[in-house]
Formats: structure tokens, sequence, C-alpha cells
């Protein structure tokens, strides 16, 4: 039973030598080569033949014992168990680089490739000062009570035959609805949301719903790259939107979808202003169009004033209120919803099962709903506004006194980060921020939130405008500084760390 | 203030008082009608003319008051606390049914809406011998050791900040690998592997990766709606391929993709044959197609002659191979995965990261490695094959026994059910499945699983051939008996009573 030319192929191939010999001999045995009964080598001949050890040889034996295709006999060997059932197995060809080429992606498929990914989480070492946008406050979260909530649920799993429905856990989506009325001004009714894998599978489902290929979609400039992502993917015209320190410009779009952030302007932080709110609204029913309303962090607000979310003005139900609890609970906890006109829950509904005819992550939906029944949730929510509050008050202040030469700042009382522009020269930005990462200081950087930045080099290009947007166009620099994972000694001592790089590049300019 | 007109419309609508007290007079300070600084009514004075508790009213004033619209002022009552700052909000229309009437769908939300979905949970009492199909058998589940696993994660979860990629937890991924190189004769690497919520999101999301509208796609008839589901979402044109007693028939199909269940068909249990494996994979390689190979319950087979998986001799790599922990864990666990041509893994990967940036059900994902690695999963899989296998004997042995008179039994060494056709007239069969419903037996009804029934009244119904599956071709009436969750005992008694039940309705056929 010479299997060399396989074996070498596999491993070539492969670079496992078990495995390499298990595969070649098996398909010896499937193609027939190796009749039923002929006895196979002992493992010490083929050991020294291919330079394996024993162990390897005897290892890639008993797998191929295990699948039923030798059977060994004790004293006399190991033989071939298995007779091919007719048609001989086409051989072990050279694999040709060309052979799977032709598989042919879809449209669909196709659009998909055109924009990057980020890649996955960096090797560099984080640095010490990091004012990085989507980090929690670690230390403030109830992780006692959470687990709690989880180990009941966890406990209590086996008394569940029956998966959650696709649409989630019911008395999760009460609760929420009950969030929405009292928090947010909005009549919602658990009966039109629908839980998701965190907003981003909401967002992609509602482009692939509300976009035939061509159909235009009005989207911010600067925005969140995942929305982006699905209109492109689902074959939409972008049309980005210009943004000012109000929030998106409304015009007399052509389209029929509205992706916006008007509690806080992503990521500028810009509360789009109430004469606004009725423009979009007033469009939308001229247009006859949705407005997807992205509330990404309305929880984070520190002074009394409350904004209107769209989807309480939203006399015509045309608005989506897409939320999250990605930021308020700890980072792993995937858990976002829709809130949909009525027209669209049932579309909506069908295309959430269509991927998922059961939800996943049972235990962590039911887990917060009783995390929020318990009182857990909101008691949670006053401590994080009320340190975040103050950790927000502490950067402004710092900021505008340490920085504002060099940096404009978008004032703001909501979110967990400050967004700012860059005053001086593009690169002059590049030489802070390299200083300062030379110093453990970081902060996100800004500019990947251009749709031009995001989209270089992909095919829809021609589609944007340039927009103008903040003070010099899109070609300036922009930076975010997120502090919700930061004390405020850390917030103190990474601004005072910033301004003496920027002093020691730039001079202290009070001559 | 007075709100009565908003408030009869709210209460009109949604039916809550309180609720519609609240978003009334939310509306008329919005508004501008109810301006800072005015004075609310006392609750007293609103409770008796609207006819509401005076808690009620309380509990709306609350509302207003967390919300930032009210003040109070001991002593003095309640008082308007916000300004709009600027633009009038449209006041509250009268609803009308048309307001939203003009959000159209896309083509593929449209596509979407075409095909049915099964009603949530029923809510008719379960037989008492119900052998129904996926149901699992709970009480050879290792629910302590499952349950000790799922708790080191939820302890541990803390210390992770990180959020799970969206291709899956990586451990899980090489652990998957192993089991398909060891059991499945697959010679499987982590990296080409993705994991899913469920088989379902990688058929669906490979629906959509390969299918362009219009493109040809062959499925198997009978088949699992999913499959049909995904193919009409991506609006490909359905192939339905005739499928008898060896699995699937072979054709030159003018298409390049297929989907097809080789180790098990789904549902009648057909095992391809080795020829007709070989035939598919040639005619891959002519059309360039893909080929998603569905290994839904190759964990149960029972007897040691091994199935090559089509993946396994994919030598041109064209088989996407989809497997699930579904049918072996708990029912509330929806892992799955597709193991994928190296040219289809970074579309997949951005696929699944379009709806899904980080995985949801991290702990899962974790506890499944951790039992996995324990060895724990492999004792439970010997174990319900086991069980499984003395089930499945049985019934074979009491329904050829009791039942062949009226059902010709597809005969099988593998899966959780036995596939029968009925041999009588379908009026026959309904009236034998009502007089054993009312005996509390039940099994599953196979007619749903042909693609005609599926469609019947959807407009892709001309797509569709007519094909002749079965003995009788489609009008037959079929069954699935689902043992995988019943005893030995009941086993023998369902089928006791399935026997009785048709002897008195046809007589025993024996004089």
């Amino acid at each position: 039973m010479n299997v060399r030319t396989g074996y070498e192929r596999y491993y070539e191939a492969y670079g496992r030598k078990t495995e390499a010999l298990y595969q070649a001999m098996r398909d010896a045995i499937v193609s027939g080569l190796a009749q039923e009964g002929m006895r196979l080598p002992s493992s010490r001949a083929v050991a020294a033949e291919y330079g394996l050890s024993r162990g390897a040889v005897n290892q890639a034996y008993d797998m191929l014992y295990a699948d039923g295709y030798v059977r060994t006999e004790a004293g006399s060997g190991t033989f071939v168990a298995y007779r091919p059932a007719g048609a001989r197995v086409p051989g072990m060809k050279e694999r040709k680089e060309s052979d799977s080429a032709s598989i042919r992606l879809s449209a669909w498929g196709e659009r998909l490739q055109a924009f990057g990914y980020a890649a996955q989480s960096s090797e560099e070492p984080r640095p010490r000062i990091d004012f990085e946008t989507n980090v929690h406050a670690r230390e403030l979260f109830p992780e006692a009570e959470w687990k709690k909530a989880m180990y009941a649920e966890v406990r209590g799993a086996g008394g569940k035959q029956d998966t959650l429905p696709g649409e989630g856990y019911y008395p999760l989506r009460e609760a929420i609805a009950v969030q929405l009325r009292r928090e947010r001004g909005i009549w919602a009714d658990a009966s039109r949301i629908v839980l998701t894998n965190g907003s981003m599978q909401a967002i992609g489902l509602l482009a692939m719903l509300l976009l035939t290929p061509g159909d235009a979609a009005v989207i911010e400039n600067p925005t969140y790259a995942g929305i982006v992502r699905a209109v492109q993917a689902a074959g939409g015209a972008l049309l980005p939107a210009r943004v000012d320190r109000e929030g998106i410009v409304p015009e007399e779009w052509e389209a029929r979808l509205l992706f916006v952030t008007p509690t806080r302007h992503f990521p500028t932080g810009a509360v789009l202003s109430s004469e606004r709110r009725g423009a979009l609204l007033a469009w939308a029913s001229r247009q006859g169009a949705v407005i997807i309303e992205d509330d990404y962090d309305s929880t984070f607000r520190w002074s009394g004033r409350p904004n209107e979310p769209l989807k309480a003005l939203d006399r015509e139900d045309r608005v989506v209120y897409v939320g999250t609890f990605s930021r308020t609970m700890l980072g792993e906890q995937r858990i976002g919803y829709a809130l949909l006109p009525e027209l669209l829950v049932e579309p909506f509904r069908r295309a959430k099962m269509l991927f998922e005819p059961s939800s996943s992550a049972p235990e962590a939906q039911r887990a917060l709903a009783a995390f929020i029944a318990s009182g857990a949730y909101d008691r949670h929510i006053r401590r994080i506004r009320r340190v975040s509050g103050r950790r927000l008050h502490r950067l402004r202040r710092e900021a505008s006194k340490r920085l504002s030469r060099w940096f404009a700042f978008v004032d703001t009382d909501a979110g967990l980060h400050l967004f700012a522009y860059w005053i001086g020269l593009p690169e002059d930005y590049d030489r802070l921020r390299e200083a300062c990462g030379m110093k453990g200081i970081r902060w996100a950087d800004g500019s990947r939130f251009w749709v031009e930045h995001m989209l270089s080099g992909a095919p829809e290009w021609e589609n944007v405008e340039r927009p103008v947007s903040g003070r010099q166009g899109s070609d300036t620099r922009c930076a975010l500084f997120g502090f919700a994972h930061l004390s405020e000694e850390l917030i103190v001592e990474g601004v005072a760390g910033i301004e003496a790089a920027a002093i020691s590049l730039f001079g202290d300019g009070r001559e």
C-alpha cells in the first residue's frame, strides 16, 4: 500500500504528518486502490519509510479505525475493512490554484467585497491613557448582580425545552417598551419591538428590506461605517448629507430612506435642532420615506433637558427607532432592538427569522429582562450617568483650558466622547499623534468616519458628493476623546500630556 | 390645559389611560400649547374630569417629571418646565391607516413576504406520545456538566473586555475542525470555519452570497423549508430535484448552486449512493458550481459503515459543509458553522460581520469549546448514539410488524426519525391521524416538506416542475416518526395505538 504521492501532496498542502498519512491512506481505501481485506504495513515499517514517529503512524491508524475504514485482528495486524459501493472516487489531483477560481459571487457578494473591514484587535500594546471610544467603565458595572441574573438563567435553562422565537424574549421586549415610554417619551409597544444581535443586525436587515439596488439612501457624513456598509451591500446609492453644529442639514433629497443620529450625531456629537427634526419628518412625509433613527447612546445625557427622539414626534409611523444595550452592558453582550412602524413589523420579523428562526443568546436575553425587572439596570444607569457626567465635565474643562489652541471642541452635554476638529495643518496633527503615542497617550482618530475615507478606491466613489463638513472640509483632521473608562485623574494627566507634547512641538503660542 | 381631544385619541389607539394622559400632556407641552411656567391642574381635578384614579394621574405626572417636562414646587403644584426650541411640532393628527401605507419594501423585502412562516408555538396540548422531530432526549443530556461549563464562562466574563470576533471563538472553531477530521474524514482547518447562529444563518448568508436574482439553485424535493426560503429571498429560481431511495437524482442542471443532504436526505432519510456523490461533484466541476452540503444530523449513525461527506471527496474545493450543534445540545443553543472553500472564507466572513461585527452568545461559544475539550461532549454523543440506536431499532421492528400494511417505511440506520409514505388514500391518512390525535398519539406530517406545498399560492410557483417523488408523487401523504425523546416503552405503546386505530378504521386486512 504505497501512498507516498498522496502523502507528499497532503503534507505539502497542510503541513501535518499524521493527518497527511491518514488522508492519503483514506484516499487509497475509498478509491479502491487498497482493497478490502488488504493488510496494512506495520506502523514500524511505515514510520521508517515516511520518516514519522511510530506514535504518529498509530494515531493515523486509530483515526482510520474510528472511521470504520480498517479493522484490527489481535496478533495479526490491521486490515482494510471497507469496500467502495461502486463508483470510483476521483483520486487526489494536483491542487490547482484555479480549481475553485470559478466560484462566482452574487451581485450582493461582490458589493460586500468592495469595502474594507478593520483588522482584528491589533497586537499593539494599549497605551496607558487611551481616550478610546466603545470602551466600558468596567469598574462601574454591577458585575455581581449581572452574573447572578445569568447564573439563574443557566440554572433554569434545563427546564426550557422550547427555543426563543426569532423576535426575541417577550418580557425583554416589554421591558424595553416601558423604558422607551418612560425615558424617551416614545409610545412603544412590545409587539412592535424585535430584538437583534446588536444594533448592526437591525441596520443591516433594514437596509436590505428597504433598498432595492439603485435606490438612494441618505446618510450623514461623517457617519458610522456600519451604516455605509449596510447601504452598499444592499446596493443602495449613497447620498451623504452635510452635518453642521446643529446636526444633519435637511435638503429635498430624492430618496426614500434616511439614516440619522438625531439625539447626538455620530461622531461629532451635534444635537439635531427642533426645526430640523420637524423638517426631516416633513421631508419623509412628502417623499413617502422611512427614517431610521439610530439612538446609539441616548442613555448618556447629563443635563435635564430632554431631546425628543424623532420617533416620539412621528405621527405618520415612518420612523424606525434602533437602540442597543452594547454601551450600557458589558462589552460581550450584543443585544439591540428595532421599534418598528406597524407596516414593517412583520417584514422585519421575517427578515430576522430567515437567518435566525430562533434567537441566539437566550440566556442573555432572559437575564437582561430579569436584571431590568430587579431595578439593577436603572441603578446602574443612574450611577454611570453620575460618574460619566463628572468625567465629561472634567474633560471639557481641561481640554478647553489646555488644548483649544490646537483643537476646536464640539460642546456636548451627552454621550461618552468629546469630538474636536484639528485647527492646524494635517501634518502637525499627525506629528502630535505620534509624539503622544510615544508617551503612552492616544485618542481615537475621527477621519475614518468620513464617507470619502471609507470608500477611497471603492467603485461607489462616484456616487459621493464631496461634502463641506466641519470647519475645513473633509480633509481636516479630527479626534474623538472617549472618557467612559478613564478616571478624572487619568483624564487630567492625559490632557496635560497632550498639551506638553503640543507645546514641545509647536511652541506655547504665548509669546 | 385641556388635552381631552389628544387624550381620547391616544386612549382609543392604545387603550391605557395613564399613558394616554401622559402622551397627550407631553404633546401639549412639546408643541408649545402648554407654555413654560404654566401650572398643571391638580391631580384630583384631572382625575375627576377624565374619569381616572388619582393614582393614575399622579403616575402620568411622575413620568412627565422624570422626562424633565414639568417641575414641582412644594406646596404650590406642578409647572411646565420646558420650552420648545423653535419649530412647532405638528400636532397629533387623526391616525389614518393610510399614513404609512406608502412604505415601499425592496425587491428582497417583497420576496420575503411571499412565503409563510409557521405560527409561534401552538396552544394545543402536547399529545402523550408525540413522535415529534426536533425534540431532544432531555434526560440523556449531561446537564450538570454543561451548566458547569456555562457557570465558568459567566464567572470569568468580567475579565473579558473584548468582544468575540464575528467569525466566532477560535478554540471552538479548532475543536470543530478536529471533530470533522476525526469523525467525518474531512480535512478541516479552523481558519476556514466560521461560526453561525444555527445552521440557518449559514444557509441564508450563502444563498445571498451565491445567488444574484434570477440565478438557478438546485434543491432537493422534498426538503427543509429554510433552504427554500433562503433561495427565494435571494431571488434565486428554484430547480427542485427528484429524490428517490438513493437520494437526489443527478441531472445536468443549468445552475451554479446545489443544496443537498447527502448523509441522510431530509426528510426521507435516503443515503446518497457513492455513484451519485461522484456524479454531483463531477457536475459541479463541469458547471463551475458550488455545492452546499447540509450535514444536519450526521452525528446520529448507528452502524459502522462510514458515509463520505461530499466535502471529504471535494478535490476542487467547491463544497461548503454546513453543520450544527442544535441536535446534540439543548434546544436553546443555536450554534452552527460553515466549513468553507478557500475562496469563500473572506466573503462569508464579511457577510456575517455585516450583520454581526461581534459574535452573539459568547458565553455559549466558550462554554461549548470547554465542554468539548473536557471530553464531556464525546461522552454525551456516545451515550445518545447507544440509546438512540436502541430506540430506532425498536421503532423499526415494531413499525414493520404492525404498520406496514398502511405505511411504507424508508429503512435507515441513522438519524433521529423514521420516514414513511402512506400507502392508501390520502383521506384515510387524514382520518387515521385524527383518530390517533384523539387517543393522544401524534406524528409529524411530512407533506409540508414538498416544495409545491410550501409555495402554493406563491408567485414563484411557476418555476417549480412537478416532481415525481416517493411512491405516489407529491400528493401522497407521508409521515415522520421522531423517536429521540421517547422511551422504548412509549415507542411500543405508540405504535400499537396507531395499529389499533388503523384496524378499527380500516379492518385488520387479515381475512
